[in-house]
């Protein structure tokens, strides 16, 4: 099967002109009668314009098909063969992705690893992020991953933007931590996964990745926009790291914001990502603080999961959003929350509780109301934060 | 000094609002009186908008200062940092973006470094491309470099779409191309430099450079935007690879082309090229065939220069232009053609020849015209491409 790509151009563009001129381009260019003698070799790494469909609002959709003997079974060297220099041609955005099966890596854990290293198996997880995000020791960190996971997380993330800082470097907080995770075991038997954010150069972080693995690290965190998909593939790649990666989608609408340009969501935070091999993927939900479109969310879910790739709706989760998340997601999702938790009114603990409670009354099917709800976790959350009701 | 930059937002949006929202969510967030015996420290990581100013378009621009505390000295925390989440925030383009002077790397090479190596001192570089970009083995690459050597150019480069690829392996292609590089240095005394395109996972790829430079590469080519700047940063920093990088735009477009999202041309190519190290930066010329900004050009340049990095304007160069980019740019630069040379009329070799003739047009500041040049290389260049005219 070969490589297709959805573009999409604006009505003001000459979208069969322009579509050649990409599947051109953006493969073997033209060549003269000195290379005859190249001829089927040239041609073996030709593309071609599938089709061109004008949609009702007079914006066009192109299809190109691309070799996959262009590529290295890869997502870098793809983004350089769909979208590299003629990303500067002019208004275009891929909207899709379409890649041959056995194309890339697959999550050494995804959605059964993560469900295995837990022990959970029949329901959502809940994730916590460590905050304030900066400004806090490998102590205070400890002390927090105390409080939650004893009363019950599933997973804890440091913040997207705590790298390895000399007031609080990533080895010490994962050695703080890591005692805390064995405490749990210990009187719990519960497993509570913390990923860890891995940062520096691409060779420092690879071995970095390694040394913390060693050091106990059960999951970790990369900011695959900031640091790079061959980044990702690596430790994906990696037998040492033997652990989950969670992606983060920092830096994300730089390529994916902009209506007729760069990449759709769909394809940079699903696809992408799927065939890169990430076993946890988070993204802004489409109920929560950052603007997202719920058909968007609905395509990185779907593409996730089709192989195996736990999605995480993030940023602005909270205890009243629990059950429109089931009634989208189901079981297989990893509610993720940072403020959330961590701000909730009683303490991060009862941040926790709520969003149990929360998970009990959905799936039971029985909505929240303020009146009903006794004294206690839930309540005391959905009088701060409110209950989600679709429009 | 802190890191400040400089955020665009459009009419629409609220941007002291914000940019308090950006300044406060990109770094440290907010704290409870839980957190009041880590006051000094958390107060040391937060940022602060300095100016938000209304622009006569009635877009706004507002700077943030970040602390230098948050990031780890490199690109890729200091992408999370200013435009990680809240890339997703809604309109906001990264316009500017000031770093301290020992933020970061610094070229290995650069203008001074690569002068030294081709022991050219006084005018601009002449680097080709290798066409078709692919469907050619490493015997097809080594003969069109015997060609274009010989004629006198300077450096190639691969395309940057050709990866290592079973028909065509990166390693072959540089043994081939090798062999021609030692003969022209045996017969001509000149160094001619050839950036091997380093691609694969990131681990893959940091082995595959060393290995290239042990087999003799002379240079680099890099695909930041499709591979990261923190592979990029890695390279820089291995001291086994002692040879200078040359960076390629594929996929900036995806970043920085939409008018209203994501970063300047000036920032991406310019700025964090510079502080990533790259020794020469290529990018689209605004007389080429992409469509660019002269201003953003104008400041690439400028910050590739001021940091010793090498711009290197591309995308549609010919003969005709040389005038113009003399103009621009004086003698600091590497002028870089891939059917500008490889598709002359007479064959590579002139096509080369071509330009080494209208570079000293311009540095006499003769101007071109068909019916006073004499026929050869230049002439059938001129009639094929034209000569560049400002509007």
């Amino acid at each position: 099967m070969a490589i297709e790509v959805d573009y999409r151009f604006t009505p003001t563009i000459d979208a069969h002109k322009q579509a050649k001129v990409i599947a051109i381009g953006q493969t073997v260019g033209t060549w003269d009668a000195r290379f005859a003698h190249r001829e089927a070799s040239l041609t073996s790494h030709k593309s071609e314009v599938v089709s061109v469909f004008k949609e009702p609002d007079n914006y066009s959709i192109a299809t190109i098909r691309f070799p996959e003997a262009n590529v290295e079974n890869d997502v870098s060297s793809l983004l350089t063969m769909i979208f590299g220099k003629y990303s500067m041609a002019g208004t275009a955005k891929v909207i899709a992705v379409r890649l041959p099966e056995n194309y890339g890596l697959r999550p050494k854990f995804g959605i059964s690893g993560i469900r295995e290293l837990l022990n959970v198996r029949e329901r959502p997880l809940i994730m916590a992020i460590f905050k304030p995000a900066l400004g806090l020791s490998a102590i205070d960190h400890a002390a927090i991953l105390k409080e939650v996971a004893f009363a019950g997380l599933d997973i804890i993330k440091d913040d997207e933007i705590l790298g390895n800082l000399p007031s609080c470097q990533t080895l010490e907080r994962l050695k703080a931590c890591r005692e805390v995770l064995d405490t749990v075991k210990q009187q719990t038997g519960r497993t509570v996964l913390y990923a860890v954010n891995v940062t520096g150069n691409a060779a420092q972080l690879l071995q970095r990745a390694r040394e913390l693995v060693s050091h106990g690290a059960n999951a970790l965190l990369l900011n695959v926009f900031s640091y790079g998909f061959s980044v990702l593939e690596a430790l994906v790649s990696d037998p040492e790291v033997n652990v989950p990666i969670f992606t983060h989608p920092a830096g994300a609408g730089a390529l994916c914001a902009a209506p007729d340009y760069g990449f759709a969501y769909s394809v940079s935070l699903g696809t992408l990502m799927a065939y890169a091999g990430a076993d946890a993927v988070l993204y802004p939900a489409h109920y929560g603080n950052l603007p997202f479109d719920a058909n968007q969310e609905a395509q990185i879910r779907d593409t996730l999961r089709a192989r195996n790739t736990m999605p995480v709706p993030s940023a602005g989760i909270h205890p009243g959003v629990v059950s429109k998340a089931i009634s989208d997601y189901g079981q297989d999702v990893i509610l993720n929350a940072g403020t959330g938790i961590m701000d909730h009114p009683d303490g991060a603990a009862s941040g926790v509780k709520a969003f149990f409670e929360a998970l009990e009354y959905a799936q039971k099917g029985e909505s929240l109301s303020l009146d009903s709800l006794p004294d206690g976790a839930l309540k005391s959350a959905i009088q701060k934060w409110g209950v989600w009701v679709d429009k």
